[in-house]
């Protein structure tokens, strides 16, 4: 089977292993798609080496079908397409015992705490695994897990129809947010310095705007009448994002906090005080998130074929991770099919 | 009547004026007592004067009596012991016609917008004033508005009985806080580096600690087996205050921000990312906050006696301002009574 290894700051190295049986508990998947994340992005240029030790098989945005069950596990059969839910919480952390497992403080993240999704055939615990419908073409399931992300972003959100949104930050889980709030009824704009991902997010019907030639909160206070904005989701990771989604908001605006910002920003708390907004912090998924996300992907509520930008074969990877980097991309997928060479 | 009266910075004149009948919708009010508010040691400090235009007639902490009552206004008598509620929304910006008066764009705010209760014969929209019960003292009753402060921000936390909460500043409002989540049943601990302060606090029966001599963070930990708090508040006004209320909250904590922070802060986004916190900006209080703040004072859940560290005749005014900057006191009043001379 073929293997995207991580063998340190930007080296992936493509190589061929066993399959082994999977263990007790196990499903075997053969993966067909694997979509690289803005995390795989950050594995490959050694920043999170001191969380993901090489030699490390990354991944987790992935669709592919049984190929073996162990003899320990009922209810799924060989064939059967599926994606995995690459989060495995403790069980007995305070966040667990909260009834939080997604903010799990011990997270086995599969793709980075325990090998992921770039191996054509994947050993992985069962409750881990979601079915897909049959229906479902493979490739478009590959962007289940981002698709939970923005359904667990908006609905910390609770982004009603009579919403003005405002989205910064237009990669694929900003174009994600905007869609599924556009689909909830609010009224949405998408805020994206970068010209192609305007062109997508224009593409599929969002108002996007680019904020080094418009004055964003300007332009909120005009279509709101001088209101300001219900809900903000910052997805950009810079300062001048977190900046914007404050600024753009109404008294008791809700801010959702997407976007990892390694060092603390400076935020105008007085706002806060004094429009009684709110900032909410929104990780990852819980399942009933997957399970939403597949149910949307699959009805054809998220454009799924225009957020794919490119396919690209598995012994391509350090040229798909490159293509990342540079940018003028969304979301680019590895193939990993075995009966497709 | 004697009059407080701000003449710039760091000057107050006490003056003797004609009182006037109450205008139309008007009562007129033998003021008993006046608090004096942080706020009102920023206008003295001339922070304000951009807002408050010199002369000014201060004061917003107040409680009196109904000495005239205008022929066009219909429910009150004369000599029934009242308080005021000293916000006035203009009730068709975007904040008021989205249900939030109490954070209106264009407040009217006695005291700072318009003359307030350093007066002893104050004329009040009959709209603002607030019946207490006859048996209330009047001197108790002057801290009806401080508690609706704190009313608000309680509820605004949605503290519960399960809940570990840490207050980070003990002046007037911190305590007050403190008091009302433990009359909801939560464990409450008080942050505060001043020992007087501590005193007073200690003095009530709360659990209060000095940030400079113990390790906050650990101590919460430590009580809550590492969950960290479930809520948090911060009324110190100081980045070091930010910081810990952010860093003592478990998953899912509530951040409520009561302190007015003139410049941005650095804040741990990545924090309220992983463990999806949430920030809530907490703003005056609502009509709802005052009425129980009646109650709570009536009913002796807030402890009025031990929270007033002096009682100052109205001539005193100056020096009443000045311990108030020096420190070693909580809440000092003024006495405006006519008939106590
Ligand atoms: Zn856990
Ligand atoms: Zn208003």
């Amino acid at each position: 089977m073929k293997t995207v290894v991580y063998r340190g700051a930007r080296r992936l190295a493509i190589e061929e292993r066993d399959p082994r049986p999977p263990g007790p508990g196990q499903l075997r998947i053969a993966v067909a798609y694997v979509g690289i994340c803005g995390t795989d992005l950050h594995v490959y240029h050694g920043d999170l080496d001191a969380r993901v030790a090489a030699p490390a098989i990354i991944g987790h945005e992935m669709s592919g079908r049984v190929t073996a069950v162990a003899a320990d596990v009922i209810g799924w059969s060989v064939g059967q397409p599926v994606t995995v839910m690459p989060t495995r919480s403790c069980g007995w952390c305070p966040a667990c015992r909260s009834g939080h497992p997604h903010v799990c403080h011990a997270m086995d993240f599969l793709g980075l705490d325990s090998p992921g999704a770039m191996q054509s055939s994947w050993n992985v615990p069962a409750d881990l695994v979601v079915p897909l419908p049959d229906e479902l073409p493979l490739e478009h399931a590959a962007l289940v897990e981002p698709v939970a992300v923005a359904v667990h972003d908006v609905r910390r959100a609770e982004v009603t129809a009579a919403d003005q949104v405002v989205v910064v930050g237009g990669g694929p889980v900003g174009v994600l947010i905007a869609t599924l709030a556009r689909g909830r009824g609010a009224r949405v704009l998408l805020v994206e310095p970068d010209p192609y991902r305007r062109a997508v997010a224009d593409g599929i019907g969002l108002e996007v705007v680019d904020p080094h030639a418009i004055d964003v909160v300007a332009l909120v206070d005009e279509r709101t009448a001088g209101t300001g904005a219900d809900v903000a989701f910052e997805v950009s990771g810079a300062a001048a994002g977190v900046a914007t989604a404050v600024d753009v908001l109404a008294a008791r605006g809700r801010l959702v906090m997407v976007a990892i910002h390694p060092r603390p920003r400076p935020v105008d708390l007085h706002r806060f005080f004094w429009r009684e907004l709110e900032l909410r912090g929104a990780r990852l998924y819980r399942r009933e998130d997957m399970a939403e996300a597949v149910r949307l992907v699959g009805s054809g509520a998220v454009p799924a074929r225009q957020l794919i930008s490119r396919i690209e074969p598995v012994e391509a990877a350090t040229a798909a991770f490159a293509a990342m980097e540079q940018g003028g991309v969304l979301k680019v997928l590895l193939d990993l099919r075995e009966d497709a060479r």
